[in-house]
Order: C-alpha cells, then structure tokens, then sequence
C-alpha cells in the first residue's frame, strides 16, 4: 500500500489530473496523437527513418502545442526505429514540455514487483530522459500490479491511464469475460477507488490523476457492462474520433454523463493536414471545434 | 488471416520452436534472465548507469551463452536508462547471437493493429536493431489483436511468447475470471490453435513458435482452471525459479504432462553468483542440472 497521498506529494507541481482539468478547460477536450506511421511520413514527404520521425514528431508539436489539451505519442513507432528511434521520443517529449503541452506516452506498459518499477522509473521519475506527464499501461497481470507506477504518479504529480475497454473486436475475449462481473468493470471500479483515495491531496481540484483509456467507438458496452464511468472521477482517453469512425455526437451519446471526463484522441484525422504547421493547425482547432460544439 | 506458414517463411532459418526444442535437448531447459536491476548492479560493484547496464549485461552473456537454452533481458530495466539503456540492449542482443544462444526479449508488449504492427516490427523484423528470437507479449487487447506479431515471427523464423497465467497474486481479478471459459483458458487455446496452423511449415520438428508465459508457482491453479499444457504444442516460459520459490521438483508437479516443454528461467539465482565469469557458470550448471535431475 503506498503512504499517503499528502506524504508523497511532489512539491511545486499540483496533480496530473488537475493540469489535465485545466488545459481541457482552456483548450478544449482534445489530445492530438502524434503517430509517425511509415505511410504518413510518406505523405508528408519523409524518409521512414530517425531523421523523418524526428522532423514529423517535433512539427506536430509546434503546430497543435497551444491548441490541444495534451499530445500522445504513440511509443511503438519510436521504438521500432529502435534505440535511435526511442531518443527522437525522448526530444519530442523534451520539446512537448518546453511549449506548454502535456503528454501522454502511449506506452501500454505492464509488468509486475521490480520490474513494473522499473517501467515506473522509465516513464514517471524526475530526470528520466523519457519521463512524461502520464503513461497508458495494460493491466493483463491485474490492476494491483501497476502499484509501482499508480504510487510514483501520485508522488511525482504525474498521470496513468489503464487500459480498461476497447473497440477491437477481439477484445471482448478478455475484456467482457466474467458477464456482471467483467475484466473491465474491474478496471473501471479499481481506477475509481485509486482516485477516491487521493481525492483530498494538495492541488487536487476534482479529477484524479488515474485515467482510463475506453475506445470512443465501444457503442453500448459501457452499458451493457454496467460499466460506471462517472464513478472514476479520473479522465477517460477515448482513441477513436475522426479516422477511426467516432464523431462529437457519437462520444456525447457513448459517455452520456461521463462526457466532462473525456479527452477524444485524433490522430490521422488531423496528421493528414501536414505537413504544413498552418494545415495542421487549422485542422487541429475545426476538430476542437468540433468536439465542444458537437 | 495469415498467408500459409509455406509462403511466409524465412528461407534459411528454422522456425524458432525448433531451434527452442533443440537448444533445450541439446543444453537443458534452463532460460538465465539477464535482470540489471539496481540492487543487482550494486552487488556485482557497478554503477546503475549505461555503463554497469552494459558490463552487467555481457558479462552474463559471456558466462552463459554456451549453457544455457536461452537468455531473457528484461526490457524494463534498459528502458529505465531511457534511450541509451536501450542501445545497451541493442548490443546484449546482438552479443547473445554473436555467441550461438537464443534470445527472449521480455517485453510484455501489445496493442492493435498498425500499432501492434509497429512493435512487431521492433522486436521481430529482420534487420531491426532490436531484433530478439523471441519476444513476450501481453494480450488484454485479446489474443488476436497480437496477430501482426504472430505472423511475423512465423514469417521470420522467430517466436513470441504470450502471458496466460501468472503468479502474482493481483492476476487472478483477469486472468481466473469467468470460470470455466477463463481469459486465460481463452489464451491458451487460442496459442494452441495457432501452433497447430504451423505444425506442418518447413523445419518444424514437433515444438511450435508459438509460447506462453506461464508462472512457476501458479500451484494447482492450472487444474482449477482447466488448462491443457499439453495441447499448446509450444514452449512454456516458466519464471519462478529460484529466487522467487520454486524448486525442480515444483515445476514437474506442477506441469506434469507439459514439463518437457517448460523453458524454466531463473535470474536473481543465478546472478547473484555473478561478477566472476566462473562463479555465473557454475551457478548456471548447477541450476541446469537440478533441472535435469529434479
């Protein structure tokens, strides 16, 4: 069990879900992926190689950083260029923080005891090179076995959304099993009691720094599973707006009261408007737009 | 669906279960898991930077490339020295296949898709830096959602290793759930439908590419739960033994029918006899031969 929250609290930086409250006010509900797939590098023009990554990685940045919520890079197409490929994350990350933006390494990390720690280190600690605002981590080993990295996120004011309901097909084959009491209930119901636990820490303004990562496109499972989002009092990242096939409607609709928590990922949508900053822009601010009006 | 196992595979290298299967007739069942954790850096008189990472770990590879059917780094622990740790794993790779013993890389990864594709990419391809023999994937996207990785790996003669059951104690709030159609029962059978789809690809010698991860000290909660072992056809990777408490003796009981294919991976055992060359093979023969003898 970890010590309690007002003990471990980071000094001089309030709690993920806080700064998270506060850009989604200020900037609207939006997270950009950056997703430097080989087929778009193509399309903007770059070679699939570290220099390419590193020219689309750092562009996405510094078009959509005063705009969107937070930016997610997605970390398997760092590390397929390998260790090369991992430093352009550690820079993109580096200049993601330096503009203002928050971020979410879309790393879907999992493992138990010291070595879940030691992804804890990589992805949470001060003065890791590839430290971010929040982490996504999978929970295929149990909830309770992220403790290293849920009890260095509240100790660092940092964030993690667990991954707990998607829309591919074959995720009902782990993720719906157990009918009234499913894997994913017992995700969702984890995250809300981790969130209930620090709700009182310094800086904490009512959403907790615990997320969950609920795919925009799941349709009815969220009732069909009785699955109680509202309960989690911690940000729902929903993958899946624009490309993927969710519009604005189709979240309101999906989350119903849930809909204030929820941080709608884009990422081919708006990457197809580059490589030029003022398309990407443009594209970034009509899906904003798009989503507080819709 | 994959193309047939005849069209995609490799030419010039056998299927990875095969190599496995041989390595293990040939040299025991023992995998040396390559754990630079800080504590054990400390201990052998290394700093916990790139540097001890790197003398750490081709130490061990140097001591046991030759004894043992395999070596397993775990990624976590070169992650958390960020991109330079990983280029340090780039090198332990590439020295265990400059030595002659496989490699597992223990990097519990997944996702979906292209992005799933991505990581097989990293882990698998033909020419990547990273490029292991075998990587460990976890499934809570479900089994076929790690399809891109299981076609590669059966293209590129290379194996994967999924996790079904652990030990740790939090893991059964997914992998026990729903009864007799447990996610894990789920897992498992989808592993030994795909080994079956190969079992008649070129060079197959009766062990398929196809793994699990299943807990040294799971105890009886194979039987609870209905697994057949036996029916996967592919290896088991086995951690647990040990340090973390179970004897030769367990892994038989507890395996039974299965234990011939038990890859059984020991790392704080056996590394704890290290910096001396001579001390790390001696513990490694001893630990081989209470696998052979238990």
């Amino acid at each position: 069990m970890p010590e309690s929250a007002a003990a471990v609290q980071q000094p001089g930086r309030e709690p993920f879900g806080s700064r998270l409250a506060a850009a989604m006010a200020a900037r609207g509900p939006l997270c950009v992926g950056i997703d430097p797939h080989p087929g778009l590098l193509a399309d903007w023009g770059l070679n699939d190689d570290v220099a390419g990554l590193e020219r689309f990685s750092l562009t996405v940045v510094e078009a959509v950083a005063t705009l969107a919520a937070a930016v997610k890079p997605q970390v398997a197409l760092y590390e397929r260029h390998g260790s090369a490929g991992m430093a352009v994350l550690e820079r993109t990350l580096a200049a993601a923080s330096d503009a203002g933006v928050l971020s979410i390494a879309d790393a879907k990390r999992g493992d138990i005891g010291s070595t879940m720690a030691a992804y804890a280190d990589a992805w949470l600690r001060d003065g890791s090179s590839l430290a971010a605002d929040s982490v996504t981590l999978s929970p295929y080993l149990g909830f309770e076995s992220l403790r290293p990295a849920l009890d260095l996120a509240a100790g660092s004011g940092r964030g993690v959304f667990v991954l707990a309901l998607t829309s591919n097909p074959e995720g009902k084959s782990v993720q719906h099993v157990g009918g009234s009491e499913s894997v994913a209930r017992r995700i969702v119901e984890a995250a809300a009691e981790e969130n209930r636990r620090y709700a009182g820490a310094p800086g904490s303004v009512g959403m907790g720094s615990v997320g969950l990562v609920v795919g925009a496109t799941v349709g009815t499972a969220l009732v069909d599973l009785g699955l109680d989002l509202n309960a989690v009092q911690g940000p729902i990242l929903a993958p899946g707006l624009g490309a993927q096939g969710a519009t604005p409607a189709d979240l309101r609709a999906t989350f119903g009261e849930a809909y204030p928590a929820v941080l709608a990922t884009s990422s081919r949508g708006i990457l197809a408007a580059g490589p030029a900053v003022a398309g990407l822009r443009s594209s970034t601010e009509s899906t904003r737009d798009g989503l507080l009006n819709g």
